[in-house]
């Protein structure tokens, strides 16, 4: 591992800061294909761990994980006109299959409507056999100019639940159950807070009726658009030409929606969850929760023993590579954001206790070890509360109520972060205001009230605040 | 669910009444794509099970989960000789990327290989920073002509672990743990018996120094190869001019091991775990160890909760769907191979009792509410060694120890199953075997005894009997 110091800040260059923290943590790699990552183990765990989470939510709600094959066929995607639209900028195209030229060329999923929508229709002639509830977890194909680990890889890892209901409100039900699965997600495992709202017109998911989002704040007043949940209406069903019989004996479109979390998560936690010298893990999320790291050369086996077994449960690790110093490891687990580091020498074991140290706070305590079970299980709870409430603080410090375009323009030109404005609704309007000022509309927050205003850019009637902000 | 009686009968028409019984399970289904497939909810759920038996024991021995692109240069392949002469006809590529003709074709992975020893060369420079224990679980591509569900597709789901070590006896050590918790997986999980080995030089992976491999026995007498593990020797490394300080400080290159098991092992489990009547899944398995059937508008909810009361820990379903009868339901549950079924009505109800229905054995018998647990507990240990112990018999009744040409011809022709039969290691030898039989080597079995022998078809000195079979 290279702990050499940071070059940069996260404050003067997030954007170098973050790909140096990201390979200085070994959580991923330049892949030799441009625009492809890999997820080296250290990463890979924190997915594992946000995988545990959801699918258990997921499970929970009764959807059954599932695979569908990763090629579709090029004129699957045509059938949706709005989708192909989004999606074909984008598309990776396979055309030579065991030495052969292809008849049909096959597209690599950018994400799985058309192909599953084409089994549902398969599958089902009767109102009887709906909810369909599946969800699969598999890798998606973007072609991306501009890529950025986690945040934009031309291969990515996500999750994409597809259902299908007899009714519209069924359908929307699932919509905000997947929407506050993902809240939960954000909030509880990788203490991040956001806002939650549906995206404008332009700004929805290519096919969809409505699209809901979680808009999450960065340090440099950027927002992250975290995951979406889409009402897609009857719009595929209508693509597909899949209609069941009601309990009228009557054919019916289907009401569908999908909604999907991907590795695009751990992007945000980095940007967030970090400082100068490191990431700073939220215990819940942390592969590894206390690093233990005796004073190399010391005979401290038996007092090791005595520790570990004070930490049943939890996520911990002994560091005794005897060829690296005390401080290496220090400034290596600190770059790695382990929640607590316990230093222990001989000084230490005579006197029963541990020196605790604390990532977040960076502050250094004794603890006997007596103590210590408790102790850390608090300091624990604390540090994922502290990470929460410090990003809610961030971004409610840097959500601004703006009923100026001047004000508007001049925060975005500055220190940037959420706008809360009056808008009109009017694409036009929309599409000026991002000429202007690269803000978009993030999202109309789901407790958006409605309200007698002027829209802030061109002064026409509005009834809602809306949410904007420049896109990462 | 289409419950219609088979047509086809497993001891007839072994391959057509596979596919029916993966369809009419809802285990798969065919994919839009020619040789791909739907791995549906249930199915996916025996893979799920699978994952988590086998993840564990890959965390156990400390190998760590990643992820590695998808995307291969067509110049990485091309490095290994005979990986790159293996796969070629196999191989997917993709030619077009976001509207554009690539610089650069792109494979998709038919195994990682390349791409992961690219990167581990990246990644180290000393012995120290070895061994290298990582895997992944991902999706895979082959091209291939003829496909079966599950057994034969063009993309599939595995898992492939590859490692890195300083010392050839440290990565045999590997490739035997990999063979060993296979084995177990197939022995405990699935219940199937199988033969252990080494396969022979013209059977190994392209790129291998030697490939071991566990032999399962299908119910038509032929073999399936149900997992790999390969000593890679210093090939890679060699190819990718991959060294590292030893503990000299010379230039040494890494003795490396692969090592999967992919979905296929569900076609294995599907082909012997089976009858007439459906599926019969191992206990161990199974999604659903025991499906309660209360018989259709009685009312029993208070009696099913004291039911469901004693079955804590299982994995157990209500079927309370108020629109099929009791017996569409029994014969639902029975092709889909549960293998208990709690049969409850109102008489059950007034004696405390239920109607326990076994999948493997088809017998019936009434349980005391009072002994439910233990009595469910014995029974489900006594399916999962019940259909072990018939496999493994099944195995040894159809292996044959040969010492004979024309015996071996006549097996092949006839019921065929595994032969244990001397042979020269001469791969012409080999050759001329599998043009008159079809019959090739699939292992040297790993307790295979050292003796004097002829050869079974040449009648060259032979030191060791090897196992024959027709391949899948």
């Amino acid at each position: 591992m290279d702990t050499k110091k940071f070059v940069l800040s996260k404050s003067k260059d997030i954007a170098s800061w973050y790909n140096d923290i990201v390979l200085k943590a070994e959580l991923a790699d330049y892949a030799p294909v441009k625009g492809c990552m890999v997820i080296r183990p250290y990463g890979y765990a924190i997915w594992e761990a946000i995988q545990i989470y959801l699918d258990q939510l997921i499970k929970n709600k009764g959807v059954k994980n599932a695979y569908f094959p990763m090629f579709i066929p090029e004129d699957f995607l045509n059938k949706e006109k709005e989708h192909v639209k989004g999606f074909s900028p984008e598309l990776a195209v396979v055309t030579h299959g065991g030495g052969q030229k292809l008849k049909e060329k096959l597209i690599l999923r950018p994400t799985s409507e058309t192909v599953m929508y084409y089994m549902y229709q398969k599958w089902t002639n009767s109102w009887r056999q709906l909810p369909i509830l599946i969800n699969q977890w598999c890798n998606v194909v973007r072609w991306e100019k501009r890529t950025y680990m986690f945040l934009r890889t031309t291969e990515f890892l996500w999750q994409e639940g597809h259902c299908a209901h007899l009714t519209h409100p069924e359908s929307m039900d699932q919509v905000l159950w997947a929407l506050d699965a993902y809240q939960k997600t954000y909030n509880n495992l990788l203490a991040l807070y956001g806002i939650a709202g549906v995206k404008s017109e332009s700004e929805k998911f290519a096919g969809a009726g409505k699209s809901y989002t979680f808009e999450i704040l960065m340090p440099n007043g950027k927002a992250l658009q975290a995951c979406t949940s889409h009402d897609l209406g009857q719009n595929f069903a209508k693509a597909f030409d899949w209609t069941v019989a009601d309990k009228d004996g009557k054919n019916t479109y289907p009401w569908q929606n999908s909604w999907g979390l991907s590795t695009r998560s751990i992007g945000g936690l980095i940007m967030v969850q970090s400082d100068d010298d490191g990431l700073i893990l939220p215990p819940n999320v942390a592969p590894i929760q206390v690093i233990i790291v005796p004073i190399p050369g010391q005979k401290l086996d038996s007092y090791l023993k005595n520790i570990t077994d004070k930490l049943v449960g939890l996520r911990y690790l002994i560091d005794q590579d005897e060829n690296e110093t005390a401080g290496f490891k220090f400034n290596k687990w600190e770059i790695k954001g382990v929640p607590i580091r316990l230093e222990i020498g001989q000084k230490e074991a005579n006197q029963n206790q541990v020196t605790l140290y604390r990532r977040d706070t960076k502050q250094k305590q004794t603890v006997s070890l007596d103590n210590l079970s408790s102790e850390i299980e608090k300091i624990l709870k604390d540090i994922q509360t502290n990470l929460f409430e410090k990003h809610k603080k961030f971004t409610q410090d840097n959500t601004h109520t703006v009923d100026s375009y001047d004000q508007f323009k001049k925060i975005m030109s500055t220190t940037k972060g959420f706008i809360s404005a009056f808008w009109c609704q009017d694409p036009t309007c929309e599409a000026q205001i991002k000429a202007d000022t690269k803000a978009t509309t993030r999202c109309l927050p789901i407790d958006a009230k409605k309200e007698n205003g002027v829209c802030v850019h061109c002064g026409k009637t509005a009834s809602h605040r809306w949410l904007f902000g420049q896109s990462y």
